[in-house]
């Protein structure tokens, strides 16, 4: 059993870049075939993303925003509550209103030295960082 | 993209028995290789709980408990922000001091179909129910 408190994890497993911080609360290496993570998107961020080669969950637990899905023009409001999952590696564009906290599951697992490229994805463990 | 919101999911995508009720936001159908639940621990419930089939990582994100691992017999307080992973298929005993709620991720994914057996586990597809 693996057991992780975010409290404490934030000052040692988390990254980020402008307008996102991340805390991998579990990674590829914890074998549980996915990787968790509580992410907080800033105030005022527009992040273009892209996950070409994993699939994702994000849970809205606090924070109020909206992801424009990107194929069809949609704009869903994001609130406490509110799950969206990426099943086709969906490019979307991910707004935060306030800070919003959120869940986030990724399947294959993050490997923990992913790094958001160009064209928003994360590489896979194979592919050059 | 699937977009579902826990406020309304829950009089739709709800399972429950004593001491617990469970929103399946996420399942098998939906192909993203695990499912995801927003579940309720009921003030005062003692859950014996054995996923003998599946790998389980649990997010607290409200209410205050504990966790007894049955193999070596610690105790872990849960409380906001405390993730545990049943990375080991562990035996447990789940109890709730206040209600807890809490964001659950299934490798493999559940069905919606599965009912806890005696023992505390899910039946995997295959198994009777």
């Amino acid at each position: 059993m693996i057991v992780r408190d975010y409290n404490t994890a934030k000052a040692t497993r988390t990254v980020g870049a402008k307008g996102w911080d991340s805390t991998r609360l579990l990674l590829k290496e914890d074998g549980m075939g996915f990787s968790f993570h509580i992410t907080t998107i800033h105030e005022g961020a527009e992040l273009n993303l892209h996950y070409t080669n994993h699939l994702e969950c994000v849970y809205c637990i606090s924070g109020e925003g909206s992801i424009e899905d990107k194929a069809t023009g949609e704009v869903h409001a994001i609130h406490p509550g509110i799950m969206y999952a990426l099943d086709k590696h969906d490019d979307h564009i991910l707004r935060g209103k306030t800070e919003m906290v959120m869940a986030c599951t990724f399947n294959p697992p993050l490997t923990g030295r992913e790094v958001h490229r160009e064209d928003g994805s994360y590489a896979l463990e194979a592919d050059p960082l």
